[in-house]
This record gives C-alpha cells, sequence and structure tokens, in this order.
C-alpha cells in the first residue's frame, strides 16, 4: 500500500509530539503547558458562540483585533492561526526557498526541521556556544534565519541587540518565536520598525493557557501579513473555528489575568531553580515556563520520575540526553518533583 | 517587499470563498451552510470542555471514533481533519506527486486547482457532458482521480458503478469528496472493501451544522490513514482544537437529529426545483445542499437579489456564467429568494 503514499510521504519524519497520557493523578511536566486554568472570561465567550451553522471569519477579525491590541501594532500587522505551529508552517511556505539556506540554531524547536523537510528547505544547522546559548555570530549570513526566544528546550534568552544584528546581517526574513516570551525574555516587537524583515510568532498555548484551543498569531511588516495570507488562503479559508477565535479575543482582552498567571509561573520557576541548585544540580538560566536539568542519569530520572506519577520530557539525542526538560507546574506539583527528584538522585 | 516573498508565496492565486457579509437582516444562500442549528448536544459538549490549558488529543480520538461509528467502519480507516478543506490539502500531500497527473473535472470545487497550485500537482482537467455531469469515461487513465460527488457547483451526483469504474482505471488514488453527500447521491463508503485506493472525504460543515466548527474527516484503507497522519504529523500535531473535537462527536452522535434535518432540506430543495421549473427556469438535477439555476442574465440576477438582501453565489467564470449558485436554506428563506427571483426574471 506504501506504492498509494507520494514521494513526499514516504521520506517524512513527523514531528513527536510530547505525550498526552491518559492516566489519573499524575504530575504533568512535559509538554509545557500553563499551570493555570484559562481566564474565566475565555469561558464566558465559548458559551456565547451560538451560529456554529456558518463559516467563521476567514481572517479572525476579532482575535486580530485583540492581539494587535496585546501588541500595542495595527491589525494589519497581525497574522491568525492554528496555533503556532500552523503559523510557522505558513512562514515556511511563505518566505523560505528551496534553494536558500535557512540558518537555525543545531538545538531547538525540532519542528523546524520538519517543516524544512515537508517544504524542502535547506537549513543551515549552528552548534550551540559552550554555554548553550545560542551563537549568535554564527547565526548571520544565510538568506534566512529561524530560532526561538527564549529557546527551547534549553530555556535560553537572546538580546535585542543579538537578534538586531542576525537581522541586519541576514538579507531574507528572520523568524523569532517567542512562544516562551511571556515568562522572560525580551520581546522583538520594539525592533519591527526599524527592522522590516523581522517575524514574531508567537503562541497563547503556553502564555494564556490556551493549549486546547490552537491559537497563534504573527506579527510582522503588512506586505510579510499578506504573503502569510496567500498561502494561508490556498490551503484552508477558515483554519480557526468561531469558538477558538472568541476563546482567543478573550483570552488577550484579559491582560490583568495574564498577567498575574505568567508572574506566578516565574515566581515558581526561581524556587524551583533555586531547591534544584541547592541540591547541586545544573539548570540553565531559563527565561521560559521551563528549565532544562542537567542529570547525571537522565533516562533514568526520566523513568523513575514517571514511576512516581510524575512526566517531564527527555530528549534522546547526542546533544540533550544529559538533560531534563520540566514544565513549571504550580507550587505544589513542584514540590513534587523536587521531592521525587531529590530521592532518585540520592542527594 | 514583495522581495521577501518565496518563490511559491508570489506564484499562488488563492481560492476565493464565499462572502461573509456584515450585514443584517439578509438571506444568506452563498456558502452551503446548513439551514438549521447544530444539535442541542453539541452545544452541551461545548460547554462540558473545561481544560483548556492542556494540549488536545493529536488524533482526536472521540471525535474519530464517533465518525467510525458514524460510517460503519473501523477506527484506523478514519483521519480527523480541520474541515475537509484541511483534510483534502493534506491527502493532495499524502498521496499525489509533482510528475502524476491527476484527473479532475473542470467544473468542479475550484479548491482543488489551488492545492494543486501549492503543491505542484499536475492536474488533467476533464471537461463536463453536455448535461453537466461528469465525463467519467474521461476522467478515467490518470495516476490519481479527484472529484466532488455530489459535484460542486452543479449538484450532479455520479453512481457507484461510475465510481467503481474510475478507481479500478486508475493505478494511483481516488479522492471522492462527499463534502455534500448527506442531501442526495450515495456514499463510496460500500466500495471500500473492494477497492483500496478509494478516500472518502467528508466535513461536517454542511451535514451537521458545523461550518464554524472546522471538522472533517476522511475515510480510507488503514495504510492510506497512516500516511495522512505522517503528513499532518509533520505539519500541526494539533490541528483540531478541545472543543471542535467534543462538538463533533456529539453531532455526529446524535444521528436522528441529522437525519430530520438534513432530510428537511431535501423537502425544501425539491419544492424550491418544482416553483422554479414552473417558473420557467432550468435547474440542474441536484443531489446537495444547493442548486444551480440557469439565468437569462445570471450576473444581474445577482446583484438585484443582493439588493433584495439575498446573498447566492456567482461564479464569473466562461463555463458557469449563466448560472447562480443557490444554497437551499429554510421554507422561509427559499419563499424569499421564489419571490424575488420571480419579480426580476419577470414571470
Amino acid at each position: 500500500m506504501k506504492t498509494l503514499w507520494s514521494k513526499k510521504a514516504r521520506a517524512l519524519t513527523p514531528y513527536v509530539a510530547g505525550e498526552q497520557p491518559k492516566l489519573d493523578n499524575i504530575v504533568k511536566l512535559n509538554t509545557n503547558e500553563n499551570a493555570y486554568p484559562p481566564s474565566p472570561k475565555v469561558f464566558e465567550a465559548i458559551h456565547a458562540v451560538r451560529a456554529l451553522q456558518k463559516y467563521p471569519p476567514p481572517d479572525a477579525d476579532a482575535f486580530r483585533a485583540a492581539a494587535a491590541e496585546f501588541c500595542g501594532v495595527g491589525e494589519r500587522n497581525v497574522f491568525c492561526a492554528n496555533g503556532s505551529d500552523e503559523a510557522l508552517a505558513l512562514c515556511f511556505q511563505a518566505f523560505f526557498d528551496p534553494d536558500e539556506p535557512v540558518a537555525c540554531p543545531e538545538v531547538t524547536y525540532s519542528f523546524y526541521r520538519v517543516w524544512a523537510q515537508l517544504y524542502d528547505i535547506p537549513l543551515y544547522s549552528v552548534p550551540l556556544k559552550a554555554d548553550w546559548t545560542i551563537d549568535v555570530q554564527a547565526m548571520c549570513g544565510c538568506r534566512n534565519a529561524v530560532f526561538a526566544n527564549p529557546n527551547a528546550p534549553t530555556g535560553c534568552v537572546m538580546s535585542l541587540e543579538e537578534i538586531e544584528q542576525i537581522a541586519r546581517s541576514t538579507p531574507g526574513v528572520v523568524i523569532v518565536d517567542e512562544a516562551y516570551i511571556a515568562f522572560g525574555g525580551k520581546t522583538a516587537l520594539p525592533l519591527l520598525d526599524r527592522h522590516e524583515n523581522i517575524v514574531i510568532v508567537r503562541t497563547l498555548s503556553k502564555s494564556h493557557a490556551l493549549a486546547g484551543m490552537r491559537a497563534g498569531y504573527v506579527v510582522a511588516h503588512e506586505q510579510l501579513i499578506c504573503a502569510l495570507q496567500t498561502v494561508k488562503d490556498s490551503f484552508n479559508s477558515y483554519p480557526i473555528d468561531s469558538v477558538a477565535q472568541a476563546a482567543a479575543a478573550a483570552a488577550l482582552a484579559d491582560r490583568a489575568y495574564y498577567e498575574k498567571t505568567a508572574g506566578k509561573i516565574v515566581a515558581t520557576r526561581e524556587r524551583t531553580v533555586r531547591a534544584l541548585t541547592e541540591m547541586g544540580a545544573e539548570v540553565l538560566p531559563s527565561g521560559a515556563n521551563f528549565i532544562f536539568v542537567r542529570c547525571a542519569d537522565a533516562k533514568k530520572t526520566f523513568l523513575q520520575l514517571r514511576e512516581r506519577g510524575i512526566i517531564v520530557r527527555y530528549f534522546d539525542s547526542v546533544l540533550t540526553r544529559d538533560f531534563l526538560r520540566v514544565t513549571i507546574g504550580t507550587d505544589e506539583q513542584m514540590e513534587r518533583f523536587l521531592a521525587a527528584f531529590q530521592e532518585i538522585n540520592g542527594r
């Protein structure tokens, strides 16, 4: 039957998302979901949606307006998508060409590699520096660039000066994936006026606790937003349903709730890092809602945490196999994690 | 700034969806939405969704199970997507190759042409017969084939014998787009056992009044479903949000409601066709929730209907410009349409 697959489908190695275990009473710290539920206003907005027999607004007007307001930009500078994954996939199609190399950190969100494969885009893989930060010098000079700030799964942040350096030395588009910007790091939004080639991609999955709702957006020069709309309208006219549009708009409008929950997560992260450091563990400096923790035997620790009902993420590759990526949950969840981590590592 | 667009983006001519006018008190008969709201069970299911901070099940388990039950097939024969548009786009990537021609009716859902352009698939365009039905003989013999049954915008249906003839003479995949199968025509589901190359694509937009919710699915041999999963997991891990999954599962489970509303729409269609025929208008035989009506001056009729607050669809191309596509609304909406149509056409 594989003879009926396209050559492309036969050649793909899909992205593997973090497990969504169907177990009760687990501490789920493996997919960087928000530790808190979304704003109560989100549920009010969802319950108010009625005319589901009608197609949604194709350009997600209310969501788009709320994202523009949230970012302090014009609506024409915003493109909405079915999560930042769809946004990024559309960016790869809209801005990257098969014959033009794209600079990309060697250790980063591993989906970039999969989209490159899907759309035949050559990635120029840039090794991280010894301190696990992105090598800004080495990211410069390709036709295009893509990276996450804060980076994943390290959590390390890049300064605005460094982002500007990449934007200046990249003639094509520089995609800055700000999936985790709510929890640290400086947004590249103020750079958009000076650098028309910067494309900022965001998601509400982590920052606004809407992973279940699939809402992401892009902020960029309006001519680049037009390219995204062209590709989207050649793929799926309405990728964001009416309920998701209402939920996303409501979440973005409740800035006080967003700031409160993001602040709580940052405080819990700092406490967790202090506790781990006191145990003698090495934790990379994180600006995200997760931490990257070095372990004597990461795989063993991963499995033993799992036996105790605590699910973290372990990436079994040469570069990352000494680390665990641990999402920052509530204080109570992190207490359970810390106790188990200490027990397993016998400190 | 267009220099920052990819070559692909510069070459695309996007699909143009039917207008979603922001006017009050209009009769909207232009995008083949269902005349009735979805089952009340859909709203119950939506209101029960809570944990939006968690990612949805990536393979939409409950939706998938409900679709399998609805179609009387195994869950492994079902793939769920963000509407049938996303399903079709993924099918083009999973089954079609740039060097292999795909037979496609010249007059059909115009998005097929856009996906072909997006993925560099050569379409072999098959003119309709004089009676506006698909030329089955001429559809045979390409590597792959795609068509809609009932076809759009004509509404004409194809028999199972004709579909089998295409499947037998097509070595690759035959995509049967059953977006409108709820309102007439025979489903190709019983052919799947005999023809492993048939891929059936469906949407809940029309049949289950869920256009606003973006839910579609594919039924095919499990090896072909695997190809779709591979492409989907290389594009967007979770294209269907938690609320849409719950809504789709609830809609599919309420078969009595589905049968009742589809039956009402078919009855209204037959009444509308009779009335138009009595006025002397020509209507193609329709198995869909729309009709294709020939007009002396279709564009003028379209514009004059619009002035009266009745929005239908007019396709301004050489082959279709003598027709209007009119969605079947409620009896009351069709009375308004018929009165206006008669007035405009002075009969």
